[in-house]
């Protein structure tokens, strides 16, 4: 269904599906520029919440408690890819909701992202997959070791993924994730990772914001620094890749879409790793290195709004606090130009995304 | 009471008297440090409510229901500066609040607040009071017409002022304000009008924004500038000034101070027009132009956190949304560095402050 989507005024009220520290700073973004928002959660520690006019408790298959939500607001967005379509379908049946629902279903399959991607032309690691392990291994044999062996659906992370170095090790890793679809990924010997946070507005009008470079640990992301070490060449190749897939999708939102870069000869090539249909991770950093963060830039979007500009007024280093990295802000006193974010949320368990700093390195530091 | 004030953790909550604008940007401050706030106003409009945690209803003589809301908080602060006397002694009974009773006391009353000041040493425009029209004709013909007569309490945005041109319409004036204690300042001939946000934290520690130069119009805040134009040394003294008010009012919060800078003879001379015990419209820019903005800065100083540094990464211009001119910004697309404020008020009446925006005319412009 497509929807005539004319701008929400101020006051209306958007609904977000999920109660984390994204939907966190979607609220905070959203009241900025006077929008209300209602937030649906399961019951748990939903620290958005807090900063939101109102929300409501409930699980993912409750289809009455979804439409009496939807039926409370103007437009419904994500936090976060994994909503069940049954959820979005609930949804859609009573008011708008972006990004669209092809979006979510794409990127909660690895094996549909990569064949999305793929039929646009967008290059990815090569990857395969089977019925059995024998078959499998066999595939990844073709090629090549080592690589890594992921569930297609519901990681994030570097959750159900396994390293894998030859035939043998993929055969015992197949039994020890057995029970879910999995796909091998050749690896790629990237020289950087880098993401692109770009949004698309119900008009087609589609902005970027400058490219950052992510450091992982763990699987998580650690720090991402603007401007990335990248060409202008590749920059403005990474931004209209992620530009094609916004149109392929129609999408309307903002889409974090990351990449591998690898340099061959002198040259970057660029593969995308995934995409994720929402604010990003990567694009922390926006909140206090430009006008207007990516969080307001996802509302203006689903609010039928016109796009900010992109513009960045600093450079920046976001690092994540991660766990008990959270412990002793409230006795440190920030640096100049140091921006620090702490999500609200009650208990600090290892690998938990607990908050974030994002130091500004030019002009303030 | 001096109360020995550790730092709070996250999670920790801030109650708030009063649910306006300046209430709701404190609380999303708060929210992006971790803090949870919960906010206390009498029914109507209260745009804070939509971005706090917790909200309590009730009228500022309600000593029961003032307590009540203490009770559930860590620490108490206030959005303005009218609060009864005898609503803050309900609170203190419960909690901490700051910043002190006395700088809200002194700010309530221009006369007091003149006195205040002068026994400082610092300079104000030269006032007269008496206890009748005739006396205060007198008394205003030594300083020198014109001037301006103001009501000694509840005066804002220029409300409860009459400019007067001469002792005749000095008394008419004394007639139609009648019933107010009122006061008469000389006018004060001022090339320009500047302000100091400062802050002072539970141990003592001060910082300070970059001066603002302000443009009001119609008795309205209308634009504030960074920086302001102004020697490097008068910059220094009304810095200087501000922490010397904020140390003899063993301060904690942010203050925003208003100078009228007066230029004789090439030398610029700074007399302070008033003062607020509470974040300041003055220094909404620094939510874009700054690491740390000023209500965070004021949540810091109540929490007893360390201030932050007041590093200013761009020059900016703040512009008042008043009335309609919050119409039609959902149409409308951001400049590059332009950051768009709503506070989500219900009625954009004439005079009424409905949102602001800020450019950042370096690097985005």
């Amino acid at each position: 269904m497509r929807v005539e989507h004319r701008p929400l005024p101020p006051g209306a009220t958007i609904g977000i599906l999920g109660g984390g520290q994204l939907g966190r700073m979607l609220a905070m973004a959203a009241a900025r520029i006077g929008l209300k928002c209602c937030i649906y959660s399961p019951a748990g520690d939903n620290p958005a919440f807090d900063v939101a006019a109102a929300h409501a408790e409930g699980t993912w298959s409750d289809a009455a408690a979804l439409a009496r939500f939807a039926a409370r607001c103007d437009v419904v967005t994500y936090e976060f890819e994994n909503v069940p379509a049954a959820a979005i379908a609930a949804i859609e049946g009573r008011c708008a909701a972006f990004p669209p629902a092809r979006a979510l279903e794409i990127s909660q399959d690895r094996l549909t992202e990569k064949r999305f991607l793929n039929d646009l032309g967008i290059a990815t690691a090569p990857f395969a997959v089977a019925e059995t392990a024998e078959a499998l291994a066999k595939e990844a044999g073709a090629i090549g070791f080592p690589g890594i062996l992921k569930t297609r659906r519901l990681g994030y992370d570097g959750k159900g993924q396994t390293r894998i170095a030859d035939a043998e090790s993929l055969m015992a890793a197949w039994t020890a994730m057995g029970g879910s679809e999995l796909i091998y990924e050749g690896f790629v010997p990237f020289a950087r990772e880098v993401s692109v946070v770009g949004a698309r507005g119900v008009n087609g009008q589609k902005a970027a914001y400058d490219i950052g470079e992510n450091v992982h640990r763990q699987g998580i992301l650690h720090t991402t620094t603007v401007p990335a070490r990248l060409s202008v060449k590749t920059a403005d190749a990474a931004r209209a890749t992620a530009f094609s897939m916004l149109d392929a999708l129609d999408y309307v939102g903002v889409m974090g879409v990351e990449f591998f870069v690898v340099e061959q000869q002198g040259e970057e090539r660029l593969l995308v790793n995934e995409f994720a249909p929402r604010v990003h991770n990567s694009g922390h950093w926006t909140i206090d290195a430009c006008a207007s963060s990516q969080f307001e830039q996802h509302m203006r979007a689903v609010a039928g709004w016109p796009l900010a500009d992109c513009c960045r007024h600093s450079d920046a280093v976001m690092e994540n606090l991660i766990g008990t990295d959270i412990e002793g802000w409230e006795t440190r006193p920030p640096a100049a130009g140091e921006a620090v974010h702490i999500y609200g949320k009650a208990e600090a368990r290892p690998g938990r995304k607990m908050g974030h700093v994002t130091r500004l390195t030019t002009r303030c530091a």
